[in-house]
């Protein structure tokens, strides 16, 4: 089969396309329009086998999670989500595959409103790249930078799900059968907070979603923002699935440092802490108070007053 | 080392950003700003190490070739490059590889002024993702499907050269010192038509530009325009280098069916052929006018008026 033919028959949906896109798939690139009042926010993310996810993850849960990976950084930023790009690199030709990755590509896609606009596939080791694209209102758009001294630190959902799955997968944890679908779920099918961070735009001083864990992404809003944090590791949201799961102490840890929950890290003044309560709730998401940001650049963990050390740490690629 | 700092440290350059980039890499995603005039081009290739490039491929050129063979794609289109994201997989950190790549990364992305704005690192076997983004003026844009009966088709520079140079490279041609090097030139660092592109968008009906061969790409715009073609073989520019070091047969086989050679096809009306010699000479490009659009779906290819046969096909992936 031609490289073209399969990209056509397994992803080209002409009359499924946004109104902005003058140009889908099928020539040299693809043509869109940005309105003049929004700024284009850009992202890319891979996905390769071995790395990011084992070489049997289902079809269909991998065409999902690869894109809602890339609407979380979207949805970081407070941008609605527009068009991708994909670039597929395949060892083979294999129909059930390209049928299941196609399907949960486009379940994604067409819940959160993206176009596919243009792609590559080539033959090599499986991965999959995405290059996200969103609209934001000039000027509104959620930066790692923001944090001021004395902001609330809040994040969406529950944390250290994802992570508990992938153990839970790598089969180094059990669990019981409930608690493994719901747990590996969170690992397959992260939800990204797409309408969460754009009702973020005028309350959140700074945002971040939590790929490689609370406390290193954390970081990073700690670094770009030139303060430090407390966090009160007691309050870290944990799903009932992860409390009667594992230990207590091994929960604290997941909430900690676990990657890929997906979930939105952002800190909001205390005068936009009512105009929050109201903001999420109409978004529909549960929020938790996890700490305060501090003068300084450290990051202190608290439990019960004391200082608060997790059994293990996060990832790291290389 | 860790990969935010690896990213950091080869490929973040905050001063050399264009005024149009109003967050780079660093944050969930990146942000610009599109004049309200111009319509947004989007493309993105994929470089895969066996695939594309062998693996003693030298890092600079591999930097250099993977952003030129994206801006091939927005001068088929007549856009001018503005903005990059760069998903790159590495087997491991090899500073050596890094700084090379890096280097000939943006000794294009300079030459031809291009910022990147984001990007991933992750571990597993070497490729190449960037997705492009130029912008065109709206409604001006260059596509495959506006090839009319009648129009002349026409190539800039010459053609074959990157398909014998790789066959150079790979062993199965010998040629004389100087044109080798001319040869794995042509191959390492094709020169996108970027503003020969721009030149062609209020005079050329159909644009593409050349990466798995004439004959092959020819198909594109033809089928997109539903139309034929009748091309003079003998009309096909061939360089210096190609006629002295192969059979004339073989040449007009490497002109016809070799692939990446990023020059342009594109089909200009009679009543446009002296406004094209003018435009085109100002953009300093040599170009060939090889045959003219026919009515039907036929691809006829004519040597001295009789029908010619490629010694050997183009390049197709899977």
């Amino acid at each position: 089969m031609k490289e073209f033919q399969l990209i056509e028959h397994y992803f080209h949906r002409q009359n499924q396309q946004r109104r902005d896109v003058k140009l889908g798939i099928g020539d040299d690139c693809a043509l869109v329009q940005v309105p003049e009042n929004k700024s284009l926010a850009i992202s890319c993310d891979t996905l390769v086998e071995g790395v990011h996810f084992f070489a049997d993850m289902p079809a269909r849960e991998l065409g999902y999670k690869s894109l809602a990976v890339n609407l979380s950084d979207l949805a970081a930023m407070g941008a609605e989500p527009a068009w991708m790009t994909l670039a597929l690199t395949l060892p083979e030709v294999n129909q059930t595959w390209l049928q299941g990755f196609s399907e949960g590509l486009f379940e994604a896609a067409d819940y959160y409103g993206v176009s596919l606009i243009g792609g590559d596939t080539t033959r090599g080791p499986l991965s999959i790249n995405i290059t996200i694209h969103g609209l934001v209102p000039n000027d509104t758009a959620l930066k790692r930078s923001g944090a001021k001294v004395g902001d609330w630190i809040y994040v969406t959902g529950t944390l250290g799900d994802s992570a508990l799955g992938l153990n839970i997968l790598a089969g180094k944890v059990q669990v019981d059968a409930d608690n493994k679908d719901y747990l590996i779920g969170r690992h397959y099918r992260p939800t990204p907070r797409v309408l969460a961070g754009q009702s973020l735009r005028s309350l959140a001083s700074s945002a971040i979603d939590l790929s490689d864990g609370l406390m290193s992404d954390l970081g990073h809003i700690l670094k770009a923002s030139e303060v430090g944090a407390i966090i009160d590791v007691g309050s870290i949201p944990q799903s009932e699935a992860m409390t009667s799961s594992v230990s207590q102490d091994d929960a604290l840890s997941y909430g900690l440092t676990g990657g890929e929950d997906y979930e939105l890290l952002f800190t909001v003044p205390e005068s936009q802490r009512g105009a929050l309560d109201t903001a999420l709730l109409h978004a529909g998401v549960k929020f938790s108070k996890i700490g305060q940001i501090s003068a300084g650049r450290e990051l202190k963990l608290l439990l019960d007053g004391q200082a608060f050390i997790p059994n293990f740490s996060g990832f790291e690629h290389f």
